[in-house]
């Protein structure tokens, strides 16, 4: 029997789909999960597809192709650390293991040193679009040696979901751990963009009265025009479902209290770190939590009053049309922020990220894909070394056009008392970042009054430090 | 000879100015630092003060009663566990390190166990007050081992500044690394005020069109009332300053790059891990590190308009008390915010922190105190398990009463197109908190859409998945 061009290792949902989307192009793939059951299921429930069951590692890396091609889709840490040293003493030199999970870039770094001074390529790549994605099409961000991505590029090109204009949603990020970053500030995104379409519906509801009928009907509109998105499409699904139970809307049914699973955190915490301002992500991310303390909200919805609520007054189809604007444009400068935070982290961990490719693999298969994307693709494409996307001739345009729709929609919100961190925190970064000049000069003045700090000056260089007392 | 009471390890201006404080309360004190110069230097200018110079460690330890109390005033990080190394053996069990630099909280417990396993005592501490709190009282927030901290506390106690009451203004926070973490959150507190009042003084500049003169009278009589705080206090010095180079006002010949030393960021990347909202300060970290991107800003104010400039037509000085409202509930929302976060911090790391008696240290000596810290010593004295400021009665009342403005001043900002990030934030938390229902159900809803991560219902408990397709 011939030996297999591709193994997996790891059977949960995430790995068996991309085991069938590889078959599914043609490869017999190896299959092997720690435990039997898991392979044994996916061949009972497959019984045609060229997949090859193994049921010890031994077996499963004799039975490869070399050089070898490894996809682990097994839990983030220890279990992807026990996995390598499981495998490594099996391995021949040159060898190319693949880590697909959602794996801290730090962590992608570390281990591609390691394997690397022992003579085996690593690559670590993100994985998006979810159970279906990885069965039909993710997208797909890869890091690592640049040979290795060679050896396997075939195979993802393949495998990956394809943009409106055909081209395949995977590209060589860079070195190490530079697919593991580009999808965790993929995943920031994710949290910006939901916490940004959530705030919409508040507002939408809460300050125009729009039922979810309507609501339903207004995505369904804008999915239509420049936020054509997946997150929009569902959203628009979503307010039209049922609850089988009650019959009631669904979305009146679900707790509002949201979870995570940390990559938006990690995207901040490296924000921080680089000193870059990703403060839109950061609020999406601390909105989830303060939507967590439910019990204490309930408590202080009973005691801490706001504004009076007032009808709507105004006009409903341009108010509909301002909550679009201002979604759009917050979404622009969220993407401004993300983008500079991966600029910073290009020059930092020497990766030489390419923007435009980042947002060109963006375009189809992962959870933030939208028509938009192709606006970023083409921002780089005119400047590869954009500092910012605001400064693009063409957001700068949706800017000018879309900022007064942004600043009346969170002046409707502040005043109503509807919460919008993002809405309200897209403005601020909107106006600070197009600011000669900030009162930062009053920080330094007060640090260098406490702390004897020292300041620069406007009119030269050099550091200083007054006699303030 | 005797023996003296207390070292200090570091002459740097911090260990200096504490050892000339701890000395000018009656204690004879042992100096050391690494190289010799610092130590002559320091004897030189005080030869009258009981400062006992001493040349190597082994010296240094020999000069102190035991058990030892070694202050040390290193930097942190590496030099801190460098000088911890070369001490060890030269100390006998049940001697105290106290280490009051400017260290990570995680760094302090991991020091704090080590040193207890092989019989040693180590506090770490926060000393806030820069350097003229270090030499004449500054506030002193030290955590370790209880029966260690018993034995500087004399010490210490004499040395703090002392509140309008005459307490002095230092405490045991809790064991390892509590001391520190109060500091970390301390400075935290510090961006956020530092960054509030930045923003005070951009409105009432660029909004309402006052100069500095007029802003340094605004800030003194601010600091008459409710606001009164050593910040308040400074700015208003700040304002009136001229610089003896050019004559002008020297706030206007600062240059608007704000630094920062770390410790804000710190804050909030552990405010991301325990799960807290925290975005006041985060917002605040960020606007320091927006302002640092003076040469973008500058290109970008040159292409990108903001909303036109408009003559201010209202009431002034309504407009003033307006600002000095909207300043007053932000710093509380700061502050519900900062200590929520001591709250959690406490359950996580086991600390059975008192934030009462955090906010009582905080009256005096460092850098954010202010008179309105009795109102939260108050209302943890009213109910010491509080779960949030904002539910406070006192606290409760002020946001009834200046939400109003609050509101009004955000929505001039956004109007004119002056970034209030910390302002608009704190609009946005207070919402948030007092709203029984947030649009999290819909974040919900989408995850479970595209990831099948479940979703809490609002009618039963349970976990549950929609088929939404």
């Amino acid at each position: 029997m011939g030996k297999q061009a591709i193994g997996v290792v790891g059977l949960a949902v995430m790995g068996r789909n991309l085991a069938l989307n590889i078959e599914s192009r043609g490869y017999a793939v190896s299959v092997y999960n720690r435990s039997r059951e898991k392979t044994d299921e996916l061949i009972a429930e497959f019984p045609d597809r060229k997949l090859v069951p193994t049921y010890t590692l031994e077996e499963f890396v004799t039975s490869l192709e070399t050089p070898r091609r490894i996809l682990m889709m097994v839990k983030a840490g220890e279990p992807t650390d026990a996995t390598i040293a499981a495998l490594k003493p099996l391995l021949d030199k040159g060898d190319i293991l693949i880590d697909g999970g959602n794996t801290p870039f730090q962590d992608t770094i570390r281990r591609n040193q390691e394997l690397a001074k022992a003579g085996f390529h690593f690559i670590g790549t993100g994985v998006s679009g979810g159970e279906e994605g990885a069965l039909k099409g993710p997208s797909i961000m890869p890091g690592g040696q640049r040979e290795a991505y060679d050896l396997v590029a075939p195979i993802l090109t393949e495998i990956a979901a394809k943009a409106p204009d055909g081209e395949p949603c995977v590209a060589y990020m860079g070195p190490d751990g530079a697919g593991h970053y580009v999808k965790m500030v993929h995943n920031g995104i994710e949290y910006g963009d939901m916490q940004l379409i959530a705030e919409s519906y508040a507002v939408l509801s809460q300050v125009a009265g729009l039922s979810n009928a309507e609501l339903a009907d207004v995505y369904t509109e804008w999915n239509q025009g420049e936020l054509d998105s997946y997150l929009i499409e569902i959203t628009s699904k979503i307010f039209r479902k049922k609850d089988d139970e009650t019959g009631k809307d669904l979305v009146d049914v679900i707790l509002d209290r949201a979870a995570q699973k940390g990559t938006g955190k990690w995207t901040s915490q490296n924000a921080l770190d680089l000193g870059v301002p990703l403060p839109l992500i950061t609020e999406s991310v601390f909105a989830r939590v303060l939507s967590s303390l439910k019990t204490q909200r309930v408590a202080a919805s009973k005691v801490i009053e706001g504004p009076a609520t007032k009808a709507f007054s105004g006009d409903r189809a341009a108010f509909v049309e301002s909550v679009r604007r201002a979604l759009y444009l917050s979404k622009v400068i969220s993407y401004a922020q993300g983008f500079a935070q991966l600029r910073a982290a290009s020059d930092e961990y020497k990766w030489d990220l390419d923007y435009g490719t980042i947002a060109k693999i963006f375009r189809a298969g992962c959870i933030i894909r939208a028509r938009f994307l192709q606006k970023i693709t083409d921002a780089y494409a005119h400047e590869k070394t954009l500092a910012n996307l605001l400064l693009d001739p063409y957001f700068r345009d949706i800017a000018a056009r879309y900022q007064g729709a942004l600043r009346e929609v969170v002046v409707a919100a502040v005043t109503a008392g509807v919460p919008v961190p993002t809405f309200a925190s897209a403005v601020a970064y909107f106006d600070g970042y197009r600011s000669e000049r900030l009162p930062a000069n009053l920080v330094q003045a007060q640090r260098d009054f406490f702390g004897a700090h020292t300041f620069e000056r406007v009119d030269k260089p050099g550091s200083f430090h007054a006699h303030w007392a």
